[in-house]
């Protein structure tokens, strides 16, 4: 039993032969992962992982967010009350439960096929999850967690992971990078992410005030001017760089990027700092600072990741309660073309500038992102990620990407993930899709099987590498 | 000949086994029908048929509209002139003819399956309809329409119909529902849907009142007064519940919804009534009464059905002529999370609140409806509908939906139609299509047998009794 | 080797022989071509074409901006700088040297399929292009194109071409194609169609006045007024019709069509000319226009192309030192339903009057595109064209359309090409591509053979002979 060698294959004889075949040539390559969410402490520290619980379910809001539809309250998933006065957390065990109870609402999703592999790889588990079974594979998982072969960092070699990104706050000093770099014992890469939404989203004077001070605290310059937060941003990314960084992410609702005259941003820094605020000046700063967010893209390299389009916190209640990144954040409608247009005009021809597009509105894939991206060499398209890594989803990005811009631009598969040991499973089943969707080319003569070996390494290994610039390790 | 008993299944012989299966599996469960047009007088008075083009065309704009866009005109489709000066109505075996002179135009449509499924199940024609044969045909449906297991309560039994919801305006006292209830012979569950549209968007000051004056007379509850027109509702609302409704039907062209101060929309109220009126004033109480009535369904349980992104009556010409309901309403670009924020926010996660969400706009599937139906335990997800109730549109639909949110939040089937006779078909081409879904996830080990079995009998029959709280018979 | 015989069939044995036998009985029909760039002077003048890159590259900017997308100067590519002080150009070995050293980039792309299919049918090159045989098959090429069977009217007898149309200028006095109509040696069909963008969009008080006073002097009609530049408008339609053309074509960003009163009108053409102008005039006078141009072909009968949702010359560097048409038009969201209401209102039922609508938004296909057209006689849809002009993008097309609107509103394919070899490349993967998409509907006994054989027929040949209205030669 277990999860079938064959999944995700083309039904048809013909076809998944091909496919399987393409598979086996990219299934052992090593793991790139240029953009994801796991903290750089699980390696610095390498303490064993508590419990199934907070291993496979609390704090993976891709699992909790399904519990929650099925009217699962978060705090008995274990989520945590930001607030004061925090309930006593409920039982791993009974967590653990309720997953189990509620396994049928996972069948089709990517939830399911990232957790079924994890539960056969790492933990033996072969037979669906039950309410009849919970408590036997709950210790069986617990078991498994007390082995040493178990810990994170020798994960991480099981794992094949080449690179693994983290995602971090310029206001981070990184000390958990800092610790992995000088540790005798320990030889991975793993590299930070310059993510500076918090800095260029003015919200609140108080809390801007604050956030700013922290950054001049960390960067040592003096932040009371434009000029002095623009100097401590690149001086962030600077040491950022230092640290193995290649790239930098931007998560807006809008990618909308026009620059001010030095003059005029000045004033505007200023209104934001001390106020009256005007309206409209937290999104012109942003605006701006997009663009001057590529312009230190084009000057220092790091590759910009832009992912438009994103209500977040929509739930307000849970909000404020247990915080961000609940599963409660809700694509909008997007585009890039008009929004995009100033800085493409500026910087996409420019040979040191890159920028990586997500999407979680599909209508941009034909429409915009795949005629932009055959024309402008600087930019490149992120994998289909977030709500749309999943089979199907990814043969709809092929299908709608590649007929017009080939496949030279795509930036490879990113898992995106927070959940450490989803990262090799997320890789399987993009593996397995691409395979499949080629596959389909060779079958339709539009791809000799030679051509499709050498793409399907590529989007596997070969393109996240260039695409992040992670080729020469720093 | 007639419709192949294989048709809608994948043409490679593995999967069309399984889909074939997995169909004869749900092929003959009971119909559920939580969402349609048929008019309760139908049933209530159990007349004969006319004849075979107001059977079959006249009333049925998914016929029409594609005999008009040939350039027929719906006069000569006996489309009635809601005018004065009437002219004569054309022959109802000329209309007859009209159909099968064009029914080469209506090839891969739709409406071509349901009608090929009708002529043969209902009338033995298995032939395609040609001029050549239109008489004939005609002829043998007329015969036909004469026996008694043609009169609507016969074909209520002979369809498998376990519930059929119609669709009523608050205004309407529901004769025909209450003459069903009272009558001895009939046990067949019909039950109604209160559709408040027309008392929501507030056009025209004395169209307004009119309408208003008519609610009071039908709840004897003054709507002199906000509070009143409320409490109006209210009562209509219950009279509907006791009558057997679940559930409440909303069709504006926006889903946005935010609430004002009882004070704020008293004087609105007010102005709407009075005059003058100000800029915005309408959309301003559309939004507002959007929230009250979630409000209203999270206290009295209905099921709130919405249905945006529809713009009605676009031929003008023709609407002035033959009123609404030709065939000339189209959809625009739409969304949801959005305009559904406040109201989410609200009562999203409320025990008592359920919404049932559809769309004429594919965009959404993946980018906003299915991210938050798996999250919000309130939101459920209609089947594509109207337009989208098609083979690869609902194939589109199940594949962009159930990869993020699985099957648990799809509140089924429903065939949206005025053309009583065509229900079985619907239902029919409906389970035929997710079977060879289903199929497919089997043939790619996504699910197992056991497991798609489960999901195709949860949709064909479970999920909407579930979905629209039909399961305890009122 | 070479392109295989049966690319683009379905890989499934039963499909792809449904697929093959649909396409052996369309695949030698006559090329109907009623939207394209070619410009009329190459069939007038009937020269041999130069050299290899100024056939298959630089002029074709399909080609060019894939090249541009992996870095390559649009200079070394040939594209001719529109300033003065022009540097040379490069040698057309070298421009085909780097198309062969970037032939992987192309892979899965249409412009692979047709460059493929154009080596092969006309230079009898077999093998992948690659660095390393690039002065071979430039040689070869160069070679092929000294040959008398090598030049355009031979050409256009091979491609078996029975009408070409082109897009003209309403500025252009068509010398080219007066010449071919006067030639006694020369019989094939080639017709203009009016596109009269420049003459409605007014940018600039300087630039519009020498436009209309060009429109004067061609059409000897004074413009001073707007009177008078309607007629002059009218008066080029005619001299276009008696030219042969059946059609006109409009890309503007917004399809919005209303009229204004005839002398508001007058007195915002005489702001336009005379200034100053105001805010919004410049849209307000385009969307009166559209309507005009409607207008116009219901009264001539001239067949109104409509393209919106581009924008145009998204890289302004690029532009003001190459010109347009260089690959930097990219679509945005756009619109039918909404903006056409007025247009669709007043002639959408109008016996005289044709529109047919093109689109790169695929999301107006389900929701705006095929309700409309299976609702109004006028209304026609045009093929998947430009960046959608490829084959999942077809069958996406086909896909969403066929099921509500069927196949008789579908104004066939158009090739919209300046590469003049390109075209019967351009019709065979479309061919192919349809027929595989009817060969499902035959496998899932949606259509049997003979009505797709009858409707492949229809979109290879019949349908744009009668969506064009070119059925009757002038």
């Amino acid at each position: 039993m277990g999860p079938h060698p064959e999944r995700l294959f083309p039904p048809e004889p013909g076809l998944r032969k091909v496919a399987r075949e393409l598979y086996e040539a990219v299934a052992t390559l090593p793991l790139i992962s240029p953009h994801g969410h796991v903290d750089a402490n699980v390696l610095a520290r390498d303490e064993q992982f508590p419990d199934p619980a907070a291993l496979l379910v609390t704090p993976d809001h891709y699992v909790t967010r399904l519990l929650h539809a099925q009217g699962v309250r978060l705090e008995d998933l274990g989520v945590r009350d930001v607030g004061t006065g925090e309930p006593p957390a409920p039982e791993p065990r009974h967590i653990w439960r309720l997953l189990c109870r509620y396994w049928p609402t996972f069948r089709a999703t990517s939830m399911r096929l990232w957790l079924e592999h994890e539960l056969a790889a790492l933990f033996g588990i072969e037979e669906p999850l039950s309410e009849q079974t919970a408590d036997q594979t709950y210790d069986q998982i617990a078991e498994h967690l007390r082995r040493p072969e178990m810990r994170p960092r020798a994960l991480f070699q099981r794992f094949g992971l080449e690179v693994l990104a983290t995602t971090d706050s310029p206001l981070d000093d990184l000390p958990a990078h800092r610790a992995l770099r000088r540790d005798p014992t320990w030889d991975g890469r793993v590299v930070p992410t310059f993510r500076p939404d918090q800095l260029i989203e003015a919200h609140g004077i108080a809390r801007w005030n604050e956030l700013l001070d922290r950054l001049a605290t960390v960067s040592r310059i003096d932040t009371g001017s434009y000029r002095g937060y623009i100097s401590a941003l690149e001086s962030r990314r600077e040491t950022f760089m230092e640290l193995g960084a290649t790239a930098t992410d931007h998560g807006h609702l809008s990618v909308e990027a026009e620059a001010m005259s030095e003059s005029e941003v000045s004033r505007l820094y200023d209104r934001l700092r001390l106020g009256p605020r005007q309206r409209g000046d937290e999104d012109a700063f942003r605006s701006h600072m997009l663009m001057e967010m590529a312009r230190m893209s084009a000057d220092d390299g790091l590759v910009m990741q832009l992912h438009p389009g994103v209500w977040r916190n929509h739930d307000t209640a849970a909000f404020a309660r247990f915080g961000p990144d609940i599963g409660a954040d809700f694509p909008v409608a997007t585009g890039f073309t008009a929004p995009l247009q100033r800085l493409l005009d500026r910087f996409g021809s420019h040979p040191g500038f890159r920028v990586v597009a997500f999407t979680v509105d599909e209508t941009v894939y034909s429409r915009e992102l795949a005629p932009m991206a055959s024309y402008y060499p600087s930019l490149w398209l992120g994998a289909p990620w977030w709500f749309l890594d999943a089979p199907a989803a990814m043969g709809r990005f092929w299908s709608a990407i590649t007929e017009t811009a080939g496949f030279s631009k795509l930036a490879g598969f990113v898992d995106d993930t927070r959940a450490y040991c989803s990262i090799p499973a997320r890789h399987d089943v993009a593996r397995r899709t691409y395979c499949s969707f080629l596959a389909r080319l060779v079958g339709e003569h539009r791809l000799d099987r030679s051509e499709a070996t050498e793409v399907a390494a590529d989007f596997a290994y070969h393109s996240p590498l260039a695409a992040f610039r992670l080729g020469i390790q720093s």
